[in-house]
């Protein structure tokens, strides 16, 4: 039997039991709507810790560091991140800052530094200012109630924060998995960055910890796409304390899929809104392959469809300009026919078996010019489905990304 | 001994001996500054054909039928091309279609219509207009001076032609390789499309044509990016016609040599023109790899950082954005020592062993204002170089894609 996940009413990372986050305004950022640019979560238990990073051949010495403290034998007790700056592209300081960093955090929470992960984002090519950050980290107040403090923390751009828990019960104990990310922003001419964070009370074996956010990753944040640019300090960390208690969780019966199913739901939340919230965005697109050979084919041609700058732009304009969509998943590579492929805009159909049909114009340009645009793709070649999100494209990223001459 | 490659001054796809071309206004195409929507190009002798054709998996039938018609057991005489209608996803009628026009302009020429080859370019999902081809096909004069129509007949919104020739002497005969192209443009919501002809009066073995075409391809139309967007219609064909005379060309020896570059050199002319009148671009990038592992990883590394949109925008903006360059290098993934990256701007050096160096900002600032701003990235971990054509993005991409509403 299925296990019912819930929605957590406002949920922050700080919902699973255990855990409790703030942040501080160290003025590393340029001051926007959120004053807050250093953000601590902590741990009161050692968390199992799973973790995906950047594939970039150039990363942040934070994600070097980081990488080395997350796997099936780690424990950590705690993560701190910034936001103003990269620490990217700086030699050897980079990795000595981002050392320092969790230094000054673990000494702030009693904890040791090696079970302390840093993350970064910002401008690249500019040395973390260490000097605030020994000034402001041994500030930071840590709470349960501190969540929200942390996701406004971490923000660059966004224009809003990416927050969720959701909750399910495992036998009697309820178990609680929250979330938080940010996405594209430019605080300073520079490449966006995407930091997620996610945490449970679960009690949940290392390895399988890692399975669970390695298969949620690739459905989620691995798909979605405002630029097409691969960061250099992406990071999605996962983070199990165990205070929920009950049996080890570990794959094979229910309460493994209903937390696997949680763990997908935080990711896919998490995706979603980097991806509404990307730079210049009005729109939300969402691509459905189906009927492809593959869930892999689905999943890549989707991508491409997402990522393409002209399926990106028609849906800006709202023009039911569909050889585009077919341009772009084609462009994937896949093995197709394309006499088979059907394509419906918010569910109207506008291509049966590869040829327009005599759809209503106006009712397809309106459907386009709805907060979230749904293009289903199928193929009708097998039986492989995936989805992808990304917005639209607007004079405004173009804007935002050249305007800022330094 | 290198053969010297000249310039042929006015050159055009019919500076080769015994080619011809012309073209004809149907009303195809929304008449703008070109008023010529369907070219017809003629050898006076039967032609050994290379092509290379577009990878997508959705491709027009044009594309089809012309790819069944090259090979080296093929003869061809005649390509008939046309823009405004692109003849893809048409479903069944496409190919009959195509099929059609070549035969309509093989009676024209008094030639076969499967030694005939077609190509179109323009908006996707509409059936060719046939009853303006029976009319208009038949009224195509060509001549040996109708290079320039043919060029102007392929244009959909390009801003100028592309065209070039240069020739050799190959031991006493003058061997001359002509071409033309036209790259991304929109007469309607559509996508872009690339073709691009070469002709040549070379003797030349039908395999070792190919292989010349498909090397210069690779290092010049594989490098170019304007939007990441890959045509279902994109077509590079090169035929040559013997009528210089003189020994087969096969390779092996000087006049091999000098042939293959003559092709690299019209290949290489044609792709930086389609980059640098890129849709809404007011900058040529160049952007070179050198010190790499290996020439593919120079080629890949170069083409995702010509092809970054935070890059385009970086340059658009006359931003020293090197950070975003560093990441676009990065995001593929191909070996490197972040530590030994040196990175100049038009011969400004602005990062060295991987960090920023002290170079005036004013003088960076107005190299990026250039018209062709040079990004040169120095690995510094091997010998391969490769090089790569892309174009800013501007807000008029933006604009040129969305605003015409259906």
């Amino acid at each position: 039997m299925t296990i019912p996940i819930d929605s957590v009413p406002n949920g922050t990372i700080t919902s699973p039991r255990g855990f409790s986050a703030g942040g501080v305004f160290a003025g590393i950022k340029t001051p926007g709507a959120e004053r807050l640019d250093i953000g601590l979560l902590f741990s009161e238990q050692p968390c199992a810790v799973a973790g995906t990073f950047s594939q970039n051949s150039v990363v942040s010495p934070t994600v070097t560091l980081t990488r080395q403290r997350v796997g099936p034998d780690k424990r950590v007790r705690a993560v701190v991140a910034n936001s103003g700056c990269a620490n990217t592209a700086v030699g050897a300081q980079g990795l000595i800052d981002a050392r320092a960093m969790t230094e000054l955090a673990a000494a702030r929470l009693g904890v040791k530094a090696d079970e302390t992960l840093v993350c970064s984002t910002g401008v690249i090519g500019v040395e973390i200012p260490m000097a605030l950050m020994r000034e402001f980290i041994p500030r930071i107040k840590v709470t349960e109630s501190g969540g929200n403090e942390y996701a406004r923390a971490i923000l660059t751009t966004d224009k809003r924060t990416k927050e969720i828990a959701v909750s399910f019960d495992a036998g009697g104990t309820t178990v609680t998995v929250g979330g938080v990310s940010k996405g594209s922003g430019m605080i300073h001419p520079n490449m966006a960055t995407m930091l997620a964070f996610t945490t449970t009370d679960a009690n949940v074996d290392p390895a399988f910890l890692q399975q669970i956010l390695s298969d949620a990753v690739k459905l989620t944040f691995n798909q979605i796409d405002v630029d097409g640019d691969q960061s250099t300090n992406d990071t999605v960390l996962l983070m199990a304390n165990g205070v929920a208690g009950g049996p080890v969780i570990s794959g094979g019966d229910a309460v493994s899929e209903a937390f696997a199913d949680a763990v997908l739901q935080v990711c896919r939340h998490l995706a979603i809104e980097i991806a509404r919230d990307g730079e210049g965005a009005t729109r939300l697109i969402e691509v459905t392959v189906e009927g492809a050979r593959s869930e892999d084919d689905a999943l890549r041609s989707s991508r491409e469809c997402a990522a393409s700058l002209l399926v990106k732009t028609a849906v800006y304009g709202r023009d039911p300009n569909w050889g585009r969509i077919l341009m772009a998943i084609g462009k994937s590579q896949i093995p197709l026919d394309e006499s088979k492929i059907d394509v419906y805009v918010n569910d109207i159909q506008i291509v049966f078996e590869g040829k327009a049909i005599a759809y209503n114009v106006q009712s397809v340009v309106s459907a386009l010019g709805s907060a979230e645009v749904r293009l289903r793709v199928a193929l009708n070649v097998g039986d492989g489905t995936g989805r992808a999100w990304g917005c639209d494209l607007t004079e405004e990223y173009v804007v935002f990304n050249s305007a800022y001459t330094t």
